[in-house]
């Protein structure tokens, strides 16, 4: 019996080392798939082989992409980890409910999106993810690191994999992250055409809302085609 | 309502290193009995300090014994945490099911003991402990360590402690059905002045299928009104 398993992330990691306790972790609880973004010290790089005590050989070929859409772009939905809530109107998981809701999606690719050691993810990046994890530290002493973040989300999955519940079969094909990138841009520029930013001070603020609204129903492959047809006719461009 | 805390007992630990971020674990999810066994660099011990990065301020004094036996004389119940299971007649949890036990047992005091970082603890301590955690690593790469060992007891500490569903942040006044309604009405005349619908036979699907869609997004009255702000600006109404 296959398990949905999740493909994790690393955004702009800086530490080699912390790349390598990441592996460490996935290959713990079983896990294969790791893709990196712009890494600061390229790829591959000698302090995380080393510090992955051979993880890397317990899993899938690593991939390095320059961007979190290029390394999403064939995923269907991206869990955030971030280190407190921010105000955006996307769903927060615990780790446990995120880990509960990839393996009911089973049939989907679902990714685990991991920012830079000192910064976390940054507010664009995080728009491009359907969901939000974050670990229920103490509000009055928080200082989990990358790796930490990683193997708790990491055992999750085993934990969840081992007594997993029944799911619910996808019915149509979800729509992957480049459909859903191109569908905004498409909606972005006909707006720009329309005139619907009354400030460019606020236009970014009410893309990230717009998309924010959108991603929020989690459409399929066809639903992202109907909302093209709509635009189209709309526009008069039928 | 108090939730009953589990104390670390740490035995003969190497690494100052990795008592601080043992240390940092526990306060990391509420935690705060840490009791250590025959340190092999004495205590108090600068490079635990350093790496705790503030945690024992967060937590009890740290106490110091020459033995598990004297550790552990005040509590009523002892987890063993070790790598693999050993052949005594003992009880083996999962770290959840050992948790669960904690909490069942409220008004007891109990103590998970956690071995040196080479070799773990010995049999004879072990004898001392009524019940024996291992954690699920995958049988082809487990390579955790002290600190990771106690960063996942203590996470499955809280994580059942503070048992909560995803949650979407309350920001704004979700949308009544009649505005919903008003929306998809206004929707529908605005496909149909731009002849979105190729049949009159197919409409009442397309129609079906395009409320569902937008749906399940689940809007709020902002949510809704920007929409109505997207439909102006596309249809030229603006």
């Amino acid at each position: 019996m296959t398990v949905n398993k999740p493909v994790f992330i690393l955004v702009r990691p800086q530490m080699g080392e912390n790349i390598g306790a990441a592996a460490r972790a996935m290959a713990n609880f079983g896990l294969r798939e790791l893709r990196i973004v712009a890494p600061r010290d390229g790829w591959p790089n000698e302090a995380a082989t080393a510090n992955a005590s051979g993880a890397f050989e317990e899993m899938d070929e690593v991939k390095v992409y320059g961007t979190l859409a290029a390394a999403s772009a064939d995923l269907n939905y991206l869990f955030a980890t971030t280190a407190r809530e921010r105000v955006m109107a996307k769903p927060v998981f615990t780790p446990a409910a995120a880990i509960e809701e990839t393996l009911k999606k089973s049939g989907q690719k679902i990714g685990f999106v991991f920012g830079p050691e000192r910064t976390g993810l940054e507010n664009d990046e995080i728009v491009l993810c359907q969901g939000v994890v974050t670990i229920p530290t103490s509000p009055v002493f928080a200082s989990l690191n990358l790796a930490q973040t990683a193997l708790l989300i990491a055992y999750e999955y085993i934990r969840a994999a081992n007594n997993r519940p029944a799911h619910v079969p996808a019915q149509d094909t979800p729509a992957t992250q480049d459909k859903l990138d191109e569908m905004f841009t498409r909606l972005q520029s006909e707006l720009e055409a329309h005139q619907f930013f009354k400030t460019e001070e606020l236009k970014p603020t009410m893309l990230r809302n717009i998309r924010t609204m959108f991603m929020r129903g989690e459409w399929s492959e066809q639903e992202v085609r109907t909302f093209h047809g709509i635009l189209s006719a709309l526009t008069g461009k039928k």
